[in-house]
Formats: C-alpha cells, sequence, structure tokens
C-alpha cells in the first residue's frame, strides 16, 4: 500500500508500505477513507523531536472495516469507524475513569502511521466508534476533526471547565485551538476570546463562537485579557500550544481560582513553582482522552450540530502529504487533509 | 505590649512592640487568647527566606474582639473570633468564589505579627468568623489550628479531591499534612496513606485517620504507593511540603485523571512541562482560602466532632517563643502553641 514516511526533517515521502494485517485477536484492519496532518508532525517534521527514521507518520484517521480478528465482539466489517490516536481498551479502571489515553494498555498510533491506504487498529472494540450508518461525503471531514483536533481542542474545554456564565480565552489558534472555540461554544460559556493575528484564523474563530480576538502575545496579551475581565483574569484558558510562553500566558491570564486546560503538546516548558502556587489557578491537560468524547461528539457531528471540518482549509491526494505538510509548516494551511 | 520578633535566623525576641489601634473603620483590635509557630515561619527563621528585620512576626490568632472599627457591621466586642492569614472582604468576586487567600483587597497579616498580646484586623467582617458564645478551654486549641493549618489541610484534601472510594497520599508530616488525614477522613476517603518516617508522627496520623504508613520519600516513596494501588497510583494526594523532591513524589504517586492538592508553601520548584502533561493528573493549590472552610471547621469543634488542636504537642507561654520555634526548627516538636 501507499503511506507517507518521514526520513529527515522536512523529508516526507509518500511511498510503499507493507500491507497491515491482523497480528492479535483484538486486531482489525481498516481501509482508510481520510487521514490528515496534525499540528503535533511539525514537530518531528521540524526537526524539534527526535524521530527513529523512515518513520511511518500520521495518527488521524477514519476508514471502513475490512478485517476482523477473532476476538473482536462488537466493531463489525463495512462499518465506518472513528478511532483516535491512542488504542486503549475502554475498560481499565483508568479508561473508566475517562482517561483513555493514560489507559493501562495504550498503543500509540502514530506508531502504525495513519497516513497511508490501510492501518490497523489495535484493542479494536475500545479503540474505534462506529458511526450510525454509512456517512455522506461531506461528514467525512468532521468525522475525521474528531479523530484528534476536535476531541483535543473539546478536552481542553473540558479541562478549562468551560461552561455557562464563564469568560474563556484560547491562547493558540492552529485547529486545536479553533475548536477549542467550538467546544466552549457548545459548553455554554459566555465570552470566548481568541488569541490570533492571523485574519483567516480570527474569522474561523468568530465563525465558531469566538466573542472577542486578541492579537497580543505574552505580558501585553495577558494585560489585554485583563482588561476584558475586571482586572481578575478569566475563568477558563485553553492552551493549545505548547510552548514556555503559551504556558506562561495562559496561567497569567487566569484568575485565582480558574481553570487552566493545557492540550498543547508540551516542549521545553518548565513551570516556577512559586507563580504556581500564588496564581491559585487550576491545572489540568494532556494527551486528550479523545475515547472519552467520540459518541457525543460523532452524534453531533451527524446530527450537523457542529461542523469542525471547515478547519481544513486544504485538501490534497494522501501522494501530495510532502505539500500538506509544507503548506501547514509555512502557516499557508490550518490543516491539510489527504484523501484516498 | 509583647510581641516575637525576628531579628535575623534563629534570632527570635520577645520584646516591646506598639499596641495596635483602629487605623481604618473595617479594623478590629482583637486580644489573643492564643497563637503559634507555623511551619512556614520557619524558612525565614532558617534564612531560607528574606525578611525586612526586625519583622514581627506570627499570622494565626484567636482572640477577643476589644475595639471595633466604625464601619465593621457584624463582628461585636466581646466575641471570640478566629480569623487566618490574609485579610480579605469575603464579598469580591474572587471571595465568592471561595478564595478569600487571593481576594482582590487582601493584606497578609503576617506583616501585623499576631505573635503579641494584640493584633489589629483589617476587613474585620470579612476576616473574622465569631464561635457560637465563648468556648471552653480547651476547646482553644483546635479553634487555634482552623486559623491556618486545619484549613490548609483541608484545603489541600479538597483540591486534591478526597472523598469516598478514594486512596489519598498525604505527602508531608508536619501539622498541615497530619491535619490533611484529618481532612481526607472527614470527607470520607476509603484509604489514606501518610508518608512518615517519624513514629510519634505515624501515631497522631493513625488516629487522625491514616490507614497506611510509607516511610519511603523520593522514587523509593512513588513506588511503594503504585505497589499499594494495583499499580496505577492514588485518586489523590496532598502535598504538603514545598519542595521540588516532595512536589515530585506528589505527582508521580498520582494516577492518571487524578488530583493532587499542593498546600506546602512552594520554594525553588520548578515542574517540568513534558512529565506534567504526560501524567494527566490536576494540579490545583496555593494559599489555602482558609475562609472558606471556617464557619463549617468551627462548627466541627465546637461540637467536638474533630480535634485538630492534637497537633500542639509543645505549649510555651508568648514570652519562651524562641524556645518554640527552636524545637519546631529541630523537630522536637510538631508545633509549638503559645499562651498569652
Amino acid at each position: 500500500m501507499r503511506g507517507a514516511v518521514l526520513h529527515a526533517p522536512g523529508d516526507i515521502r509518500v511511498e510503499e508500505r507493507q500491507d497491515p494485517t491482523i497480528e492479535r485477536p483484538s486486531d482489525v484492519v481498516i481501509r482508510l477513507v481520510a487521514t490528515c496532518v496534525c499540528g503535533s508532525d511539525l514537530w518531528p517534521y521540524r526537526g524539534l523531536e527526535a524521530i527513529n527514521p523512515p518513520a511511518p507518520m500520521g495518527h488521524e484517521y477514519v476508514g471502513v472495516v475490512e478485517e476482523v480478528g477473532d476476538e473482536v465482539a462488537t466493531i463489525k466489517a463495512g462499518q465506518f469507524v472513528v478511532g483516535s490516536f491512542f488504542a486503549s481498551d475502554n475498560t481499565c479502571e483508568i479508561c473508566r475513569a475517562g482517561y483513555q489515553s493514560s489507559c493501562v494498555h495504550r498503543e500509540p498510533m502514530g506508531a502504525l502511521g495513519a497516513q497511508a491506504e490501510r492501518l490497523r487498529v489495535p484493542l479494536a472494540d475500545g479503540t474505534l466508534v462506529a458511526t450510525p450508518g454509512m456517512p455522506t461525503d461531506d461528514l467525512v471531514p468532521s468525522l475525521l476533526a474528531a479523530s484528534d483536533v476536535l476531541g483535543t481542542g473539546w478536552f481542553g474545554a473540558v479541562a478549562a471547565e468551560a461552561g455557562p456564565g464563564k469568560t474563556v480565552v484560547v491562547v493558540g489558534d492552529g485547529a486545536v485551538g479553533l475548536l477549542g472555540v467550538l467546544a466552549a461554544k457548545r459548553l455554554g460559556a459566555e465570552r470566548i476570546v481568541a488569541v490570533s493575528r492571523h485574519e483567516p484564523r480570527q474569522r474561523l474563530a468568530r465563525e465558531f463562537g469566538a466573542t472577542d480576538i486578541v492579537t497580543e502575545r505574552g505580558a501585553e496579551g495577558v494585560a489585554r485579557i485583563k482588561d476584558l475581565t475586571g482586572g481578575l483574569g478569566a475563568h477558563s484558558v485553553i492552551e493549545a500550544v505548547g510552548t514556555q510562553e503559551s504556558m506562561m500566558q495562559a496561567i497569567r491570564s487566569t484568575r485565582p481560582g480558574g481553570h487552566v486546560g493545557y492540550v498543547g503538546v508540551a516542549h521545553g516548558v518548565e513551570l516556577p513553582g512559586e507563580e504556581l502556587f500564588y496564581s491559585h489557578v487550576h491545572l489540568h491537560g494532556g494527551p486528550a482522552p479523545v475515547r472519552r468524547f467520540l459518541p457525543e461528539l460523532i452524534e453531533l457531528i451527524c446530527d450537523r450540530e457542529i461542523d469542525p471540518g471547515k478547519v481544513f482549509d486544504l485538501t490534497l491526494p494522501v501522494d501530495q502529504a510532502a505539500e500538506g505538510y509544507r503548506a501547514m509548516d509555512e502557516r499557508r494551511a490550518i490543516k491539510t487533509l489527504l484523501t484516498l
């Protein structure tokens, strides 16, 4: 089959890879309908995160089940399914508490390479959620967004305790941040402030529910948030970047007793303990347990209540994955969908 | 009046200080019935926290109201009152959210020096809670504990979401940690693990409700907690020390999705962002909003439901404050009560 492989920083090639097969009886193999490039794929693409080349890439996927292992009970051949970036049993104590991305049997899907024609999905009964019937083509981008960026933005909003009466700030205007805006809106937030200096992203943020845009970063950005909140800071802040600057902007934009939901994959972040202590914020985040939210998100999408697929502003055949990476790296695209 | 003053690290003297008076119409002046030495007083006493000598010391107090400012509406002369280490208006948005120790008008009581015969209390209506009638002498130590260490341990347990069905670990066997055990027990925790290597403190921890004792620290301590929790870590961890080692032990002892409540005043702590991200823990803490809990704690004490005063294992007249500090510094005493 064809699949995207990272050979070195900046060097993505779509080449022949071995077809996946059932390796364990809890596996299924799916034929991908669509996949995409993640903001987190850019870390190794930019050489900022070590890889072991040649590395198959991709961890976002929707597709149709082709082969089913002997122990798989609920997932059936022919179903259209959505999964997320960790396979999880969905039965262990950690999964049952809603932290499937820390499942005691979790497996990172990124290692299997979802930017490809086919994908083996371990722990299929726990990992995958089937849609109600075969979705129409126009729903595919939104279902694909549920696989990671929507689920991650949603977790950020939940971790930040976005809700009625709250002012929510979103630091980061990538797909996750923009979908954090959408999630905050759906969760009933009163006021949603998107931090962005890019006009097309500001527009999408407003479309998803942002009521205010702040263009300043760092100390100036914090001062603007304080201005907007009677000097107190926001109730809820979603951090969707993962750098020292963005984390500190998020913490300092939050009022005492408020909540920071951080979902930007942390790179080189060190949090000063004394400042954190006196900030009185709640801090929660990490790799989103997307599986927790998938049933609800799929329902909202299939009922056309939300349209998160709008974050895809570039669509390419998978063979042009290299251009998809480049466009995101150069910020010409928010997010690239790859068709198969 | 007589009061304790820190002149240099290790040099506490009880000397004549100016009597406090009403400075603002929202003030009261109280005559102290008892005060005490806090673990956090040991930081400047040990020279580990800068002071501007001569510094009046103390921020824990119970007493009887003597003088009342013109604007004070609810607190009356003759009442027995309990306050905490921050004066707060108890009416601002931050106070109403339960974070009185970040009140927009807060004033640190430590600067006024509560280890003394009399004390001016700003924002008296917001800061002080009167007991139902004059308490008997045997209740005074427990009411004094409510002023800081009980309220702080309680906040740690609430921040760690201690409750029914939960395994709670308490890192730190000072008065705050021991009262964190008591709080976790009252909040219904199923299993309470005290981390302590000091036999008298272990005994008190068991008396307050600890079901298990772990003596190991650092990585070994974490491994013991994992052993006790099926490899997952505790649901709730109360951190009551404030060092890098204790914070990391707390974070690493917590399961994914679990809660760290940290109330040890942070000194030189730097939290690694990536480890925190992948830990999936909730982190919350800071200077305890003791005022939030005072009405409930006073009721529990006056109804003799709890006896937190047991943490005082040394009682001295205030004139011997220096010996009270020394005994705590050398860990000969858990906590020193000073009588007046």
